[in-house]
């Protein structure tokens, strides 16, 4: 099988990146291991994609990040895992599923894994008291009591960013040193609302209906405690997946292994995009990601016309 | 007034960085001289924004944006027209409508103008036939003749779009020279379904409900000739809103006045923002400006909470 785009993962970046080279009317493939979406469909609430007053549901967002693709008959999602990309000339091969397509052009928007912290609790609660993203769900935690794990400086932000709104926050990590900025550390360290718990690794995310807090073992007495809270912050690092990229060479990485692009989402690979989560950035949301997705989108159409005009 | 966010221009980009910013809790003000949604407001569907199958009305879509931000109390719209922006010690006063605000942050999104033809029919049929946006509108001319006025590089290029998707396109241009580059000339004029109207000015837009065709002087004999469309796309230029930042001592400007600014939508000047169509980069959408509105007010948001904390 052959295209002129191909698109790994169909999360936002990945489903706006196929609208605009769909619209180009250029032959698009976007490969999807789960469910077209993204982690979207991971958020109970999204607030802040713009054009939904009052938020809405991530599932339905997805769902209809989704069916803005439906119109274009010339793209396609395929399902299935990739597992190898290989340079073939010009051009490049992606496999997937048992399966094999060559692409003028790929984007690559296959997003992120959090680490999580693979207790008991922790996948019952996801989405629904346990979140990976406080600049998503802190709204729902106003005046409410909030778990951070973790001690990196995400964890320390996003911790400082939910004592805004939050009752409280309390911050588990197993160290007592941080590995965040010395000026967030100084401002976590002085905010009321805000409980360090050291030594601490969480062992069990405990509710009934909801979250109602966790069992740390304390590292330096060795016993189970509990803390009470009504919400569970994971933050114990984001990992890019690339696996899949490890054969093309020349791709520049930063150094958490997150995609370098320039500021048309090109790699230092001609002919190769990348966009969305997966990217090296500061900040990654649904609407950052769909902004990137258009911007790849379009610079992929034109990679493709300017092979097909023979100048590349 | 003192806010700690002011935000120029209630477009896609302003509105979605007024919520991101609003979602920090911040104090903020966004300034529209029109009505908000800007540019959306003008186009009759808008097929690409990702959230919306099967497309939504502009008008309906500037609707959703600007009731995005409504639940944030700490968010809110003023009118009027924005004259100066001074440097008032690390903070700046922005001179609007007879009023004044001084914000520690100021995020520029006033957009930009389209260089119009200013001749008879244009107005009454802008949005219904007469568009500036072949990207946005290009669809709805499948297999239908159209007109693009201009001769530069996003001219030709949008020409070409156009090219494979409608029937006709017939290049109007005053001069037989093109300031695009070689190779898309060269495109240009092998084209079989693209004809060059070269040497002739549009005088006349006409159509009854809708658009029939345009008036156009011929420069070498001076005659009037009637060219038959279904639409007609103005490329003569655009121009970055930008005026009234004259006093600001420092902002990068490209060689065409739009702001440059850093992947993180940070100018030159410290604290001073932009994000939208008033930045310098290739590709202007709303998806687009949502994505760069969203990363802004995170910025911005990160900027005020830094003064807060006395670092800045």
């Amino acid at each position: 099988m052959e295209k002129d785009v191909v698109i790994i993962g169909a999360g936002p970046a990945g489903l706006t990146a196929g609208l605009y080279a769909g619209r180009e009317l250029l032959e698009v493939l976007i490969i999807e291991e789960g469910i077209p979406g993204g982690q979207t469909n991971v958020t109970h609430k999204i607030e802040n994609y713009p054009g939904f007053p009052g938020g809405i549901e991530g599932i339905e967002l997805a769902k209809r990040l989704k069916e803005s693709i439906d119109d274009y008959k010339n793209v396609s999602i395929a399902m299935g895992s990739v597992e190898r990309v290989i340079k073939r000339d010009k051009f490049f091969e992606v496999v997937y599923g048992g399966e094999s397509v060559i692409g003028k052009a790929v984007i690559v928007c296959s997003g992120i894994k959090q680490k999580m912290l693979g207790v008991k609790g922790e996948k019952e609660f996801f989405g629904r008291g346990v979140s990976v993203c406080a600049t998503c769900d802190a709204m729902f935690f106003k005046n409410k009591e909030v778990i951070m794990v973790g001690g990196g400086d995400t964890a320390v932000k996003e911790a400082l960013y939910l004592a805004r709104v939050a009752s409280k926050v309390k911050v588990v990590h197993r160290r007592d040193e941080f590995r965040a900025e010395k000026i967030l550390q100084d401002e976590l360290k002085k905010n009321p609302k805000i409980e360090l718990w050291t030594f601490r690794v969480v062992e069990e995310i405990v509710g009934s209906s909801k979250v109602e807090g966790v069992y740390v073992r304390n590292l330096k007495t060795n016993e189970k405690e509990f803390i009470k809270a009504d919400g569970v912050f994971v933050h114990i690092g984001v990992i890019p997946r690339t696996d899949f990229l490890k054969e093309i060479d020349g791709i520049e990485y930063d150094e958490n292994g997150f995609i370098i692009t320039d500021e048309n989402m090109e790699t230092k690979v001609k002919g190769l995009f990348a966009a969305g989560d997966v990217r090296s950035k500061k900040f990654r949301q649904v609407s950052i990601s769909v902004g990137e997705g258009a911007v790849a989108g379009l610079s992929a159409s034109e990679y493709v016309e300017s092979i097909k005009r023979g100048e590349k």
